[in-house]
């Protein structure tokens, strides 16, 4: 099966793309050829079994998709994005990618003799509800930012050309992903990835809410499991409704300092600094902090693990390669 | 104050250019100035106390919207829109329409010196539901037709550039209209009004569900008073959810058919046909066949008068009318 990654450069796009070189196959057929697309050409992921294509574009140019997506695709992961700050910074910037990007991709699909399954990113930011909400699978998105408003478009466009099968949908709201690698970012939520990567790295860092401050994640493994559940998933079950809250953990920040207290001892948790800030409080309450996930169960998407095995995954997975990166 | 009626040459774009001709004013504010913007240069109403500017254009091309929305502009009222069959049998128009054309408005917008308030139709059937739905004012919007899709990606995008204040948009989710004048058309719906309106013309027509057949309706006169009201509400309350689902009225067929018999007597009655057709009876059993309005009432929207009262406003309003344009 051919599969191309919009986005491929991004760091949950790096992880699919080794995912897939590791396993050679996808949900138990081979995959015959990978093509990364993104707006600096990906590198390729090490010992792919198969042949990769290394593309860059932009996505919302006319026609970026047609040799990006080339006749016979099976699966189209969609994770190319301007992401929350950027989005809500620059109007422009965030409609352009985010909506006329999802667009170009249906337009490619609709020049396809064969419409392929396509995994798109959609976001917990594309709902508003706060620390008591609970949100159930039919939740309505009332977006707080550009970002979410763009995503639930895309949501819209993409399960209507389901429905008239010139794609074939899963819309997965991604939770708030820990521990993202790299560095601290201007987004409200980058002390979520801080408050447990930072301390590793040996570098302090600030905690702007309270420890009972609670907050819907996923582990980067999590979310790449979730993309390859719904890359092989029967979608005859989804109807018309092509949005799944996938079953993330409801976390508390306090609960992620005994996580990293766990792992990384109290030497690490020492290293962060208790500064409330209002400003940024104020942003990240506006955000759901759990869902039910219950039609996500019931369709097959597996379980998020606990923060202390998130942690840990961190460690294995991505600090030698951010302390390099970082000059640590 | 001036006011922009794009898609003003609509049935219902009409309708409230005549009133605004008749009123001289809105909310209390004389009106200055009135632009009708279309495919076609509309007809000014008659004896319009203000100027009246008639424009022709194609809302989704870029620019076209600098002429018909100048800068002062305090009210646009954004009807224009490929309707259900045709967004359905051509995805590209409909999208181009329905999308762009929303998109050139909320551009237009930024490029003012002060966002003017948006009154924009969306549709009932921007929702599933079916015959025994009573939807709750937070329901989700999973649509099963692609206008109604565009029309909610037009719904939030309206509402994050209203959060922006890039403009101030409310968004009303118009019931099935009765009674259209004009003829019947290829719509699904065009049933629940062509029972009503060709009786009344003399004409006889078929009517494809049964009597008991439930329907979320309003009138073309209710329609212009939750415009007018919509134009001129304090949106504070709003918050970030922009969507209107006013207090129309469910109907059923039998009840329709009670208020011809009270309007046109027995031998109009006597014109209705009954002859199931499973296949229209599919599409529409598939449409919300009430809603609970709450929301809408609490902001002061007019609850829809009687189905009576409706059949009497067809025949005060557009009887005459539509029996001289169709050579009756």
């Amino acid at each position: 099966m051919h599969v191309t990654i919009l986005g491929g450069g991004g760091f949950l796009g790096r992880k699919l793309a080794a995912r897939l070189a590791r396993d050679g196959a996808l949900g138990g057929r081979a995959v015959s050829g990978l093509t990364l697309f993104d707006l600096n050409a990906p590198a390729a992921p090490d010992g792919a079994p198969f042949p990769v294509r290394c593309l860059a574009g932009d996505i919302a140019a006319p026609a970026a998709l047609e040799n990006a997506i080339p006749e016979g695709t099976d699966v189209v992961f969609h994770l190319a994005a301007v992401v929350s700050a950027a989005a809500e910074a620059d109007f422009a910037l965030g409609m352009r990618v985010n909506l006329d990007g999802t667009r170009n991709l249906v337009e490619r699909c609709i020049g396809l003799s064969r419409p392929p399954r396509v995994v798109f990113t959609s976001s917990v930011a594309s709902f508003s509800g706060g620390q008591a909400a609970v949100l159930p699978d039919d939740a309505r998105q009332v977006p707080a930012n550009s970002y979410g408003a763009q995503k639930a478009m895309g949501e819209l466009l993409l399960s209507d050309a389901s429905r008239k099968r010139f794609l074939d949908a899963v819309n997965i709201r991604l939770p708030t992903v820990i521990v993202r690698p790299g560095r601290p970012n201007k987004a409200a939520s980058s002390f979520f990835s801080a408050i447990l990567r930072e301390p590793l790295l040996g570098l302090e860092t600030d905690l702007p809410v309270g420890d009972d401050f609670g907050v819907w994640v996923c582990s980067p493994r999590q979310a790449v499991e979730w993309f390859l559940h719904a890359a092989t998933m029967d979608t005859g079950p989804l109807g018309l409704d092509r949005g799944i809250n996938p079953p993330g953990l409801r976390a508390t920040v306090g609960k992620m300092l005994a996580a990293l207290r766990a792992v990384g001892g109290e030497e690490a948790a020492s290293r962060v600094r208790r500064t409330p800030d209002p400003a940024i409080e104020a942003i990240v309450s506006g955000w759901p902090a759990a869902f039910t996930a219950e039609r996500a169960r019931r369709l097959g998407f597996p379980e998020q693990e606990g923060l202390e095995a998130v942690v840990r995954a961190f460690v294995e997975d991505d600090l030698a390669a951010t302390r390099a990166e970082r000059g640590l």
